[in-house]
């Protein structure tokens, strides 16, 4: 073996360790009065029956899948491994998701109670929640591929060195496949689940009945909270397991061809390494004084964030100078990966918060009723796309020509691809500040249905409304990434196909390329029609359902009978559970169509449509849902009349457009992007065999 | 000269006058009682006003730039011509706007007056105003087109054939760059201001006065009126202008390449004057029973237009046989772009109309309230962008490969762009049922006003109600050509940039093609956000100031006092002069900076990006525009509680959302595609002196 490989498992042992950590820190606390503990308990429950569910149906589907990749594989249309990394791919984005919430649901009620005493401790619990899934992402990630490159290096070792290299990244590459796949289950699923839920609860209980958030006379107030930890954390842990493990193999598979040898393989896996350290570091930095302002408390935040950016640039300049001195180029690329993820995490938050103009454009447009809010957040999304986009533009063409693309193109697309893997690089931090948000939430709503004193929801919102800031910029390193990422899977995708000796013709002036172009572009707005339609149509019966209890329940606006909360969440997890599927099929299927139907070079230009219109939409649901959040939140602060305004309920229904937008369409858009390109990779042999356009 | 030329002043000639026949058969009815003429006189001569504004704006701005195209054109870095075929294109894509918009608010009057005696009486005047337009819009593009080719042709007439034909087709692609310039000001201009008056007027109007659409109490119902003839007449008419002749001069200068010689450059021509022919023949196979229902109506269009198509088809078939027997697969192409526009107008009516799924399941999510109604309808919206990309990707694929371009790649990039000129041959005819919508809409307004029986206006809701699935299906036509054109544009931008001895790597592995495209991609957004947006804050400013005469104006709203219908006016002509500026520049600009910055590969990938997200977008607010419209007609003809009902209310608001989807950022869009090749074309000289990446 190498030498400098052992330092990705020793990476990942670190980031587990750390996990255990924070998990024990968290756990010290109290999770509150009886009720405090019941309505957490429910939640929880709700919560786990939702995920065995779903993982039921994904077992299912990757048993069958399982089976396919093993015919393909028998017939050499794979590598030999494909089908066990597409299995423990999709094993270990799942078990992220499940302790992530696990950890999540178990920290609200302990939240809450922190609350009790001081927003500081509040911050505490709920920020280490955050970490655990931070760093079990990261963790499990290194864990994953440090098992299978030292599987498969083993495997082929009779191989010579550079054979072998090539050998192990291509089964790797397709590894990413399995962890997309249960992602994009996850977030779909979790994601139609979350919003459903929390579009039906806020039509009746908000808008008709006039009751406020997490009001436990609302039966679907329990949905919603489930939906906060199934879509919004478990869903976010596969996500981000995806990308960050993504990323890395895109990098592994291009360092070959770039000619870096086997430093060069290993250079991602280091970075991440790197980045767990100043994760771990960033961590200890974000400390702050009793009873901080929330200015004081986003400060603090920020200073882990940046401190561990910091640690990952000098650490890896110096580690860059001493391994690759004649290619110190790729410092910079990693420089620009890190620069866009602040740059487009900035912007995101420029957006979406409420200290901003476009933010308050839309509470000043519900002055005139709730469509200029519908068309002023439609616009303020629109528009957020031009900084993203130039930031992704100017990273790509730094990372490209600095790192040596304009000589040698395949160092360009290698700096592209690590510039992807330094913007993921302190995930550990970054989704620590990202996934406390939901926990913060679900502290609101333990809070609220506890009845709580007023004091302890009004720290808990302070924390809610913070985590909203982070959660636009945890969107932004997840949305860019996965830009730069895609780039090098289809950089990937277009050395898969020589290596079979096929010949692609990549001009734009080649109507297959064109083509393939017109139908990527397509496919975010399919994809999103499905999702969106989804949600609307779930909450649909949320709504019914909630109407009927309101009427048939005697007493319970009153206050004096309970509804039946059970029954909302079963209508949530059979609804997401059966939309989720024709969506994220769609993923597949139209590579391998238009791969039989038109060839690979439509294929390339298919993935390459599909990246650039769906990085747009989901900047753009991203920053509009996101924005309307805020909106609706500023005027409930008690701008514009405040709560209970003319102006407030146009403002919900900005909300309420925006809730699929940012936490199921948007997101989901990522995964789709990459999971295209990836099964592309894994089934390139395959389509080959198969394509009509020889 | 070549004798088939002249075919082509003859057609414009006859279509000149058949326009001057339908303009005469319209004029003889009567504009009915003093309150009905004046009424006409308010909208006729706020419509001027709003136009001889703009047009003061767009000479200034016309002037400008003609003296910046004079400098290149003196340089060298421009043919000689362009900066007059420049000023002639905005000149009579300007003029086709205004006999349209003179027509029409001549016939409003009019199709009120005679609605009060039959429905079919009625359809005819609304029919034969929408003709005038059609056939104006032909004739002239015609005529200007001949005048240069003779002028051009005279010009260069030392030169041998082939390189005259280089020199004429060179000058003519520029000439688009005029008219679509024009053209976009006309839309963007017209279409906020229609938008702004109508938002402005139905939110202040119907949703909070809760008074019916048109009632003379609401001061912007003038404007209202003055909008639809401005930005759906004038816009429409100089849009399509632009797109006719847009996708004739792009074929014109392919054929030269493409190495069919002089018939193939005149085949466009040629294919055009058929359809002149086709639409006239059209126009009398309109012809219905008196008081005829509203299928038989639709099929009494629907007969116009299929005759004009088939007639077209089987015409071109004889003369492609006749003239270039080597070469009938281009008469494949002309098939594939007739079948096209077919399907894609068919998509847009089921997507649309209240007989189908899509718009009934939009009004059934009013039961929800608005924030279903806006999710179900942005759903529809995306759901409807795939049949017609698929369609448009179906032609292409045809139109390429039969017309042989799988041998010989020029003659496959002509039959892509001379399925563009067959889609949009019956002109005439399809312009004309498109027209004739906003006719009919004005004259519902002017019964409303005039305080006819309600029967008159029931005859008109029938006329306004069939005119929307019209419009439909005609800005299927436009968005599917603007497709189609701007394929062969880019591939006349290639050309042109080769023809200057650069060298070009249009490869998608290539980082500036890449980069091409996200920006491209990104350009429907930023377009679509500032238009949107003008229109939002247009309308916010009305709503304040219908308000504001509400309460200041004593009697008003028991009908004693006037309200100041002209002040709304103003205020909506100012807004939409102001916010015009901005998005119609971006669409040359863009290509100046990105060709500057990174050379005319990236360019290439502007326009393709552009392209594909941009035909995207369009379908998406064009279809979801249309459905919330009708969505909201199906309720008030009564279903789900009808007028006045809650679920009322909720379609209100998608509709408002989806008036400026549908009537200023949609169709926009089309214009920005072909403006921001052309002008790359005609700006390829100065571009290639500047640019920093040799």
């Amino acid at each position: 073996m190498f030498p400098l490989f052992w330092i990705a498992p020793a990476g990942s042992l670190l980031a587990l360790l750390f996990a255990c950590y924070l998990s024990w820190t968290t756990r010290r606390f109290d999770e509150g009065t009886e009720v405090m503990r019941q309505i957490a308990q429910a939640i929880r429950e709700g919560a786990r029956a939702y995920l065995k569910r779903q993982y039921r149906i994904v077992v299912i589907i990757f048993a069958v899948i399982f089976v396919l990749l093993l015919i393909l594989s028998y017939n050499r249309l794979l590598p030999t491994f494909v089908p066990f990394t597409f299995l423990t791919g999709g094993f270990f984005s799942a078990l992220s998701g499940f302790i992530g919430m696990t950890q999540a649901t178990n920290s609200s009620a302990r939240t809450a109670n922190a609350a009790r005493t001081s927003l500081n401790s509040a911050l505490r619990v709920a920020f280490g929640a955050g970490g655990v899934m931070g760093f079990v992402v990261v963790g499990l990630s290194l864990l994953d591929l440090s098992v299978w490159f030292f599987v498969l290096n083993w495997y082929y070792g009779g191989l010579p060195v550079n054979e072998r290299l090539l050998a192990v990244t291509q089964t790797l590459i397709c590894y990413g496949v399995g962890a997309s796949f249960q992602a994009l289950f996850a977030r779909v699923g979790g994601g139609i689940f979350t919003k459903a839920a929390d579009v039906g609860a806020d039509l009746v209980g908000k808008v008709e009945a006039n009751i406020p958030e997490d009001d436990p006379r609302n039966p679907a107030t329990i949905a919603d909270n489930v939906g906060d930890n199934v879509g919004d954390v478990a869903g976010m842990g596969a996500d981000l397991y995806e990308s960050y493990v993504g990323s890395i193999v895109a990098t592994m598979a291009l360092a070959f061809s770039a000619g870096l040898g086997m430093t060069g393989v290993l250079l991602p896996l280091l970075l991440a390494v790197i980045g767990v350290l100043s994760s771990i570091i960033g961590t200890f930095l974000v400390y702050t004084k009793e009873d901080a302002t929330q200015v004081a408390l986003l400060a603090a935040l920020r200073r882990g964030v940046w401190g561990a950016g910091i640690f990952v640039a000098v650490i890896s300049g110096l580690i860059i100078y001493y391994l690759l001195p004649d290619n110190f180029g790729i410092f910079w690329a990693i420089l620009a990966g890190l620069g866009a993820g602040v740059f487009i995490g900035y912007t995101a938050e420029f957006f979406t918060s409420d200290h901003y103009k476009p933010t308050r454009g839309i509470a000043q447009a519900a002055k005139t009723g709730p469509a200029t809010v519908i068309l002023e957040g439609l616009s303020v999304g629109m528009i957020s796309v031009v900084p993203s986009v130039l930031a992704v533009v100017a990273a790509v063409l730094a990372a490209y020509y600095l790192s040596g693309g304009g000589s040698h193109p395949e160092l360009g697309l290698f700096g592209v691809a690590i510039s992807a893997v330094a913007m993921l690089s302190t995930l550990g931090i970054t989704l620590a500040t990202d996934a406390y948000g939901p926990v913060a939430d679900n502290a609101g709503g333990n809070a609220e249905m506890a009845k709580l004193p007023a004091e302890v929801r009004k720290r808990t919102d302070a924390l809610d409304s913070l985590g909203n800031t982070t959660a636009a910029t945890g969107k932004g390193f997840a949305i860019g990434s996965a830009a730069l990422t895609a780039l090098a899977l289809i950089a990937a995708y277009r050395d898969q196909i020589l290596q079979f000796g096929y010949k692609l013709d990549l001009s734009l002036m080649n109507p297959a390329v064109m083509i393939g172009l017109f139908l990527g572009a397509m496919m975010p707005f399919a994809f999103c029609s499905q999702t969106i339609r989804a949600v609307s149509r779930t909450a649909g019966k949320v709504v019914i359902e909630v109407r009927r209890q309101f009427k048939s329940i005697k007493g319970l606006m009153e206050g004096k009978a309970k509804p039946d909360y059970a029954r909302v969440v079963t209508i949530c997890t059979a609804s997401a559970q059966k939309e989720m599927i024709i969506p994220s099929f769609m993923a597949i299927i139209a590579p391998i169509l238009v791969g039989v139907l038109l060839g690979p070079s439509a294929v390339v230009g298919l993935l390459a449509g599909a990246l650039v219109s769906g990085f747009a939409v989901a900047l753009k649901m991203a920053n509009a849902g996101g924005a309307w959040d805020n909106a609706k939140k500023y005027i409930e602060k008690g701008a514009l009349g405040g709560k209970g305004s003319a102006e407030h309920k146009a403002a919900v229904v900005g909300d309420t457009v925006g809730d699929p937008f940012k936490d199921t369409a948007g997101p989901s858009l990522n995964i789709l992007i990459k999971l295209m390109s990836t099964s592309s990779i894994t089934l390139a042999g395959f389509v080959l065999r198969m394509t009509l356009f020889k």
